[in-house]
């Protein structure tokens, strides 16, 4: 943990010693979103003896808080024998004054920012998750936990995988490590994701191609490599996920895509959970 | 899976592929209770082809339900590789015409059965516990899933600790394998134990001590072998848990005890999930 000043910034509100290391639970009020924002952050054995580890960004699904993959992702083994500290963010802002979707719907507003920064009232004042996970979170992260800035990757489910293809694609100098379980490939072209980008961004617009996988990659935006697991049986797979789109863009770009169709498994974390340790030993291996 | 008969039995209420095997969430009506019970199992890969395989019983603690330890307890994948199916029941009645608490208190009534069966009204009608777990369960499980009857473990948390002991205490042939998470090792030496005892089974007597680990060993009650893990940083360590008592119980009676007493762990799933797969690969050594 930093100096006092930063500690300040942050407030604990669990800790659990779990395979051998730390599972915390944090939340500290966001410049990017104006609001408080809790994470969870699991370090792993021997984290805190001054050796600064790999870290890897999990971006939740639809719906999900921190609290979804803390419970039932089962990351914390593989991290504990790989050496990887983990950092699962919310996938919104919430609280007071914080706007929903007029309907309640799941799909938009509370637990679906979609890793965007909403630039239509009322969602741009708080809808900020594209600064928040791009910026704000990794500096607090380096500010307070033993990790190695220069060894950040990014993972996501469902939503959270489109949020982790966007953020790779645009900074990979950043995040050297990529992978995603059931992504949303190209949002511009899934119900979901046409919902989310004009709510939050606006009538179609080149501000839509920065925050889709498939139109980013067309545009020129390039991976050294990617993972990508897919359940054959995910309900949201013709519709709203869209993986071939993917290979196609892939493809065409030269980006070398492992895209692994799973028989029998759907989208839900029993699809996440046995696949979750084949996706952080990808990270460990590229992150060092 | 049985006949078209014993099928009509058992209401499946989901079903999810994860680790190359089946999580299902199961419902009946129990003769033993005479209310629906919910359970879960896992089958690992391969099961269902013939081959019988052996079979884990998991209780557990105050306030469960099947559903944590299936969403939190992070055993899939060691049964997957071991070959393991796993059970999870529910830790009381509930429903309709059940009695709670008179106060509602976590620790006495619905989601703490205490596995027993209760000779008091008006709690005797629906807490029978005990033959629900020892009987009932296991001739459903055996009708219903390739599980092989004479290789049959028993492992539990806290209050399922306490079950599990006191379960292969009793029928140590019918339980061959048992190993217990931070269980209350004597509930007539501890509060949560002598509230259940009490209320369930009524003023201190004979009774009792059957359903006391220590007692039972001071009975005569053997075990083969017996893995206990208790975190060392667990709140209810010395008040309720006990487990010195334990130890010396199974030193008098040359019980072979490994207790692991692991500094940092408390008493949640972060404890659970960290040494689950060390106890399935306990359970499978002596299962075969």
């Amino acid at each position: 943990m930093g100096s006092d000043a930063s500690m300040a910034e942050l407030e604990t509100l669990s800790t659990n010693h779990s395979h051998g290391g730390n599972q915390g639970v944090y939340r500290h009020v966001s410049k990017a979103t104006g609001t408080p924002m809790t994470f969870s952050v699991f370090t792993p054995p021997g984290a805190g003896s001054g050796a600064h580890r790999p870290v890897v960004y999990y971006l939740s699904g639809l719906t999900c808080t921190h609290a979804n993959v803390t419970e039932k992702g089962e990351f914390r083994r593989a991290c504990a024998e790989l050496g990887l500290v983990f950092v699962a963010p919310d996938t919104s802002p919430r609280g007071d004054g914080v706007p929903d979707d007029p309907e309640g719907a799941y799909d938009f507003g509370l637990g679906a920012g979609f890793y965007v920064d909403a630039a239509q009232a009322p969602f741009s004042a708080h809808y900020r998750m594209w600064t928040y996970v791009t910026e704000e979170l990794p500096r607090l992260i380096a500010s307070h936990f033993p990790v190695d800035p220069q060894r950040q990757g990014i993972m996501g489910h469902s939503m959270g995988g489109h949020g982790a293809l966007t953020v790779a694609l645009s900074f990979p100098d950043r995040f050297k490590a990529v992978s995603a379980l059931a992504p949303i490939c190209s949002p511009s072209q899934s119900p979901w994701g046409r919902k989310a980008l004009g709510g939050y961004l606006g009538p179609q617009s080149p501000a839509w191609r920065r925050h889709d996988a498939v139109r980013l990659i067309e545009d020129g935006a390039r991976l050294p490599a990617l993972l990508v697991d897919q359940g054959e049986d995910d309900p949201f797979l013709a519709e709203q996920l869209k993986p071939d789109l993917l290979v196609e863009a892939c493809a065409r770009a030269q980006i070398p895509l492992t895209l692994r169709r799973q028989p029998g498994y759907d989208h839900s974390y029993y699809f996440i959970s046995t696949f979750m340790s084949d996706h952080l030993l990808w990270h460990a291996e590229r992150l060092g």
